[in-house]
């Protein structure tokens, strides 16, 4: 199907556009009194996730009532480790936890193995079929995964933590295990992402929100090592790499064969640009903070962003996901003064 | 008194050197023995950190168990806010907590003015002058505080946080009542710096652990431009600005008056040599998580790191406080790879 709004799909390629396109990170969900409101009627977090028909009514829901340039699958990275075995809960106020965790050869030899990926996630696939259909080619759909480092993080240490030392450990005292582990996720990330292109999505971004804990060597090794070997697998679709605080990482990554490089709230957007060069299309980076601010204040920050552009090669972001308890009438300032700007 | 080993102090100053310094952030505490067995027999932390003849004894145990070239006193950067009138508690396994938080001009209003510091934090006083007198010269002694921004996160957020969503929404929103908190934090922080080098400390550290959650605009205008007046009124003493993460900061941070810049283990040294240039003395920046590998890797790891400097202006340390469970042991393979390097 023809799209109406392929804005975000030819600003990731490096094509003309006649305006910045925009989306934000967790459009989908908490902010919107029309998730909440569906929210409140189910047990939890992971039934709206493992329900095809109404993670694909979340997902177009910010389409509908912010008028976003793309939209992006509701969903959430742990449904990897998940399908790989390691089941987990989702926590109100506290976060993910599981139960078991990976430290050692005996506990990742529990871990299933050749798994089908089509039948343990077909949840997602379905949702992704639906919110396309549904979405009637509006705007294009992102499908994601988390990266591999992150992923690991999240398998050694049990849940989010302030240093990730668990993990970081691993790479110096397992570090066969540690590359095992990450060459596994891998394996099922190609698999899980090349699925949800089949079950409909436009494009693609992987997350790696815990790869600024890691200096540039170990990064280079553990993180963008086995981003490459996903990022290869897919050469004709728009792909986001948001590397979330691997400032010092940036050259590397611009060597990584992604259309786009997702960027934070810390990163200078010129300082990049200079790194970076033309050859990608630069993804964020406003605060996310911003958004408690007054109008004026988010119409002039946004403002300062978008006349940093040196060139077409930008789709507006927030640096990390919307928080939870900003005003959607904030969102709809940052996405008006993003589509009146004339470039 | 004439010191027997001033080497951090020449480092910082960038005089000749016979071999790198080397101490390490957080050394006075958990991970020692002789420390563990001294706070089983307190109340809490906070007994120890307000008893001067018990923080000077902590202080000094890493100069005699571990050899390094500089002790610091034992402390909290948490005694600022309380001398101002917001007291902490510090909660096993949960970190810091304050019952009260500044969030408006009202709260800000219930702060004590005019507080006599040299009174309120008398005990951080008294630790110094007996640390000086027990070490007897043997190394430089260094005294520190929290950075106006990382203070004002804690009275804003009244706990750590993963986002300090709160503290950077008060940017946005009360930017007038930020200014003024900030304000009010450097002065009585300019007070309390002063009287420790009264009561001895050799030099200073401001420590800005949340420094990398601000963009670089909103870090230089909250961050630095107090850093500044801080730094200002300490020409004379080696002073180090440890900005956490503020990797896209650095050209901002060469020209604040200090004599050293403190690198966490995500910042890559060359870069930043080639950034700073050679006005400054770098201190930093191994990855604590070294310290659980085996003595080959840390003596590996840290060969790579001194052999990587391009001058003498560097003072070899951690990206971060020493995390709790390591081994002294590991502690003195770095400390001795450092002493028997032939730069």
């Amino acid at each position: 199907m023809e799209l109406k709004n392929d804005l975000f799909l030819r600003a990731a390629r490096g094509e003309a556009i006649e305006r910045y396109p925009v989306w934000l990170m967790r459009q989908a969900g908490r902010i919107l009194p029309e998730y909440r409101a569906l929210r409140a009627t189910l047990s939890g977090f992971k039934e709206l996730v493992e329900t095809p028909a109404l993670a694909a009514e979340v997902t177009i829901q910010p389409v509908d009532h912010l008028d976003v340039d793309a939209a992006i699958i509701f969903s959430d990275i742990l449904v990897v480790p998940e399908a790989m075995g390691l089941p987990y809960q989702m926590l109100e106020q506290k976060g993910p936890w599981f139960e078991k965790t990976i430290r050692s050869k005996q506990q990742l030899d529990l871990l299933d193995k050749n798994i089908d990926v089509a039948d343990r996630l077909s949840y997602v696939f379905e949702a992704l079929k639906i919110t396309k259909r549904e979405l009637n080619g509006r705007v294009p759909l992102i499908g994601f995964a988390g990266a591999p480092w992150t992923i690991l993080c999240y398998m050694v240490e049990g849940s989010g933590s302030k240093t990730f030392s668990e993990s970081r450990k691993l790479l110096y005292t397992e570090t066969a295990l540690a590359h095992e582990l990450l060459s596994r996720i891998t394996e099922v990330t190609i698999a899980y992402l090349k699925l949800q292109v089949e079950a409909g999505a436009d494009a693609l971004q992987l997350f790696d929100s815990w790869a600024g804990i890691l200096g540039k060597e170990q990064y280079a090794v553990f993180g963008l090592h086995y981003i490459k070997k996903i990022v290869d697998e897919f050469p004709n679709i728009p792909f986001t790499v948001f590397s979330k605080g691997a400032v010092a990482s940036l050259p590397d990554i611009t060597k990584v064969n992604c259309t786009t490089i997702g960027l934070d709230w810390n990163m200078d957007m010129g300082i990049v640009r200079d790194l970076v060069g033309e050859t990608k299309t630069l993804q964020g980076n406003l605060d996310p903070c911003l958004l408690y601010a007054s109008n004026e204040i988010i119409e002039k920050e946004t403002l300062i962003l978008l006349k940093s552009f040196k060139s077409q090669r930008h789709i507006v972001n927030l640096g990390h996901g919307v928080y939870p308890d900003i005003d959607p009438e904030k969102v709809k300032v940052l996405i008006k003064t993003v589509k009146n700007y004339e470039n």
